[in-house]
C-alpha cells in the first residue's frame, strides 16, 4: 500500500461480524482482481455493473478479472436516475443467469449512486442475496452512497421506494477516476462533503475551508484525506444506527428534507441534488439561527464554504419558492413520521439535533434571506 | 383461546428478538384486526394480497381491519405460480401507494405459497421492509412456505431466483379454511407432511399412519396438532439455521433434488409439487435401502403413507424417466454446490443426513423399482 492509501472499518450495526473495509488509494482501480478475491475466494463469476460514461474504468475490471479465473462480464446501463428501475434490476438479474451464476457469484458495482444503488439491491435479491463490491467513482459515491448498505430503486410514483439493507463486501475507492467527473457532479458532492463538516466534525470542517483550494483542483493529496473522513463519519453513524431506527442515521438528511421539496418543485435538471442541498443547509442554518440555535458566525462559513465549492445558496428563479408550495412538498416527505415536519438542525458547527416541534411559520421564514 | 388453539414459537437463527408466533385455531381468520394490531400497534394502513380462489376470505378481513381504524384494501393477483413475479410484486407497490403507505403500514398475504412468497417479497422491498402477516391458506403453505422467512419470486428463466429473507411478525392459521382447498392441492401438501416425519419425527410419523383416515377427512381435531407439530418441526430448522448456511435447513429438502428434476422433465400440470415430492422421497429412501443405510420396511412404511395419502410412488408415463435426463436435471439444480449432487437421504426413520458422494449409477438404479 502506497503512503496515501487508506482503510476504513465499517461495521453496521456495531456487529464486527458483518463489518468490511473501504480501501481508499489512487490507481487501486487496477487492484480490483486482488480485492475481490482476497474477500471473496469463492467466487467465481462476476457480472461488473457500469454505466456508458464508465465503461472505459469496467472493462479492464473485467478483463483483469478473468486474468485470476473469475468469469466477468460489464454489464452497462444508461447513465441517469432512470436505469435505478425493476426493469433495469432484471437486466441484471439476466446477466447473471448468462453466467450460470450461483450463490458465491458476486456482483460489482463500478459508478455513481444510480449504478450502485441498482446494483446493491440486484445483489441483496438474486437467489436472496449474493456478494457485492462497490467501486464507486462519482464524489457523492464515494463519500456517501457507497458505505452504509442502502439499496434500492426508483417506482414511476417516487424515488427510492424500493429496496433492501445489504452491505457490500468492500468497497474500493480510486480517486483518480475523479478527473473524468463532469463539475456539475463534482461540487454536487461537495455539498456532501461540507454536510459531514457541519452535522459532525467542526475540525474537518476547518480542514476543508483551508484546503478549498487543492480540493476544487481535485488534487490526490487532499482528495485521500477529504474522502476517507466523509466514509469515517458515515461509518460512525452506520454502526451507531444500521437501519434507520435510532434517529443517529437520520442526523445525514441535514439539509435534505427542504432538498427533496426542492428537487420535487423544480423541473428536471434545473437543480442537482447537491446544489439542492447546498440551498437546503442554508435554510437549515438560517432557521436555525433565527431560533437562536447557532451563532451568525456559523451561518456565513457555512454560507461562504458552500459558495467557494461553486453551490447555490438560494434556489434559481425558475423554481417556485413560495412557503406554500415548499411546506406542501416538505409535508409529504416519506421521512415524517405520522406528518409532523422533522427537521435536522445544527446546535453548533460539527453537532445537529433532530426537532419535530418547528412551527412551519419559521420554516416559511427560513426559506429566503430577510 | 380455545381448546383446540395452539400457538407455535419462532426464533429465527435463534434470535428472540426477531421472534413471531404462529397462532393456529379453527374459525381464527374472523380474529385477524386483533391479531394485527397486537402485534403491530402502529400500523394504520395494510394492502391484503390474495388471489382470486381467497377472495371471500380475504374480503371480509379487509372489511374488519377497516372496523378496527387501518385503512385497508384487497389487491387480488391470479392464481397461480405465474403471479411470483416482479411485475406481480410491482402491483403490490403501486395499492401501498395508493394508500399512501409509509413505513409503519404492513402486507396482509391470504392465500397459498405463491401469494406467501410474492407478498413476502414486496414487504421486505417495499421502503426497505415493511412488516407482514401471513395467512396461509392452502396446506403446503401452513406448514411449510409461510413459516421461516423464505420469500422470492420467479424469474421467467428460473423458479425462486430473486426474493430476501423476510421473517413476518405473525402466521395465522385458520384450519377450517383448507374445507375448500382442492383435494390435490391438499393431498400435494400431505406429501411435505410425510416429509417432516421422516426427516425428524419418527413418532409424528407414527401418529400420521395412525390418523389418516381423520387427516384425509380434514378433521379439525386432527388438522391442528398435525399442522402444530410440522410447524414445530420447521420453526426448529429455522432457529438453527435462518440463512440455509450450516446444512440443517438442507435436511428440507428431503426428496426435492428428485423432485424438482422430476418437475423440470413433467410437462406444465402434468406432476404438482406434491406429488413429484412424494415420487422423490420414494427414490431417496430407495436409495438409502440400496446403500444399506434403512431397513426396507422403513421404505415399506413411508411407501404405505404416501399411497394412502393418495400420492404416487412412480413418475406417470407422461414424463421422460430416463436416468440420463434425471440425473442432467438433477445436475442443474442450484442447490448443488460446485457441481457435485448433494442428496438428503434417511438413516434412519426421523433422522436425514446430507450426502455429497453418491456414484450416478446408485442414483440412476433408484429412479425406477427394481
Ligand atoms: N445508497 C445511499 O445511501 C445513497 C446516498 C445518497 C445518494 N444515493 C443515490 O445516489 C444517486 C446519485 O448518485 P450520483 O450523484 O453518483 O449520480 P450518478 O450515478 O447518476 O452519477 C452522476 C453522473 O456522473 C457520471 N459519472 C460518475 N462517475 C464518473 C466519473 N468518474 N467520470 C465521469 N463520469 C462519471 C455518471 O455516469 C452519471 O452520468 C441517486 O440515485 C441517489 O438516490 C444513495
Ligand atoms: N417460502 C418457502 O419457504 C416455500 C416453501 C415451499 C414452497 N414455496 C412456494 O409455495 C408455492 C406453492 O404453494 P401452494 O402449493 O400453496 O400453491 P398456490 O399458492 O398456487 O395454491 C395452490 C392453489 O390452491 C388455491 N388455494 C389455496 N388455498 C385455498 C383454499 N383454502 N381454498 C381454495 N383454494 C385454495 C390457490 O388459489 C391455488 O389455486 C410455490 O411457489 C413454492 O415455490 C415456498
Ligand atoms: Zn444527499
Ligand atoms: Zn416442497
Amino acid at each position: 500500500m502506497s503512503i496515501a492509501a487508506r482503510t476504513v472499518q465499517v461495521s453496521p450495526g456495531g456487529r464486527p461480524a458483518s463489518g468490511y473495509d473501504i480501501l481508499l488509494e489512487p490507481g487501486s482501480s487496477a487492484a480490483l482482481p486482488r480485492f475481490l478475491t482476497e474477500r471473496l475466494p469463492d467466487c467465481r463469476a462476476a457480472v461488473v455493473v457500469t454505466d456508458e460514461h464508465l465503461q472505459t474504468v469496467a472493462t479492464p475490471m473485467a478483463d483483469a478479472l478473468r486474468g485470476v479465473g473469475v468469469t466477468a462480464k460489464v454489464h452497462v446501463v444508461a447513465a441517469g436516475e432512470r436505469s435505478k428501475s425493476l426493469e433495469s434490476m432484471h437486466g441484471i438479474f439476466e446477466a447473471l443467469l448468462d453466467l450460470k451464476a450461483d450463490r458465491r457469484a458476486c456482483l460489482v458495482a463500478v459508478g455513481g449512486g444510480v449504478v450502485g444503488d441498482l446494483t446493491g439491491y440486484a445483489a441483496a435479491s438474486y437467489m436472496r442475496g449474493i456478494a457485492l463490491v462497490q467501486v464507486p467513482t462519482s464524489l457523492l459515491a464515494m463519500v456517501d452512497s457507497s458505505v452504509g448498505g442502502k439499496t434500492g430503486v426508483n417506482l414511476p410514483r417516487g424515488k427510492n421506494l424500493v429496496g433492501a439493507f445489504h452491505q457490500p463486501a468492500g468497497v474500493l475507492i480510486d480517486p483518480d477516476v475523479l478527473a473524468t467527473l463532469p463539475d456539475r457532479e463534482y461540487h454536487g458532492g461537495l455539498a456532501e462533503v461540507v454536510k459531514y463538516g457541519v452535522i459532525s466534525d467542526a475540525e474537518f470542517f476547518a480542514w476543508l475551508e483551508k484546503h478549498a483550494e487543492a480540493i476544487l483542483a481535485r488534487e490526490a493529496g487532499v482528495l485521500v484525506p477529504l474522502i476517507a473522513r466523509c466514509c469515517e463519519l458515515k461509518a460512525a453513524v452506520v454502526a451507531a444506527d444500521e437501519f434507520e431506527t435510532t434517529g443517529v442515521r437520520a442526523t445525514l438528511n441535514y439539509g435534505h428534507t427542504f432538498a427533496h421539496a426542492f428537487e420535487n418543485l423544480a423541473g428536471y435538471g434545473v437543480l442537482s441534488h447537491g446544489e439542492a442541498v447546498s440551498v437546503g443547509m442554508t435554510c437549515a442554518a438560517r432557521l436555525a439561527v433565527a431560533r437562536g440555535m447557532i451563532e451568525q458566525a456559523v451561518f456565513d462559513r457555512q454560507t461562504a464554504l458552500l459558495q467557494r465549492f461553486q453551490l447555490p445558496i438560494e434556489l434559481p428563479a425558475a423554481v417556485d419558492a413560495s412557503a406554500d408550495a415548499v411546506l406542501a412538498a416538505m409535508r409529504s416527505d416519506k421521512k415524517n413520521v405520522a406528518g409532523a415536519l422533522r427537521l435536522v438542525l445544527p446546535v453548533r458547527l460539527g453537532e445537529v439535533r433532530i426537532f419535530a416541534d418547528v412551527p412551519e411559520e419559521q420554516v416559511a421564514a427560513a426559506l429566503v434571506a430577510s
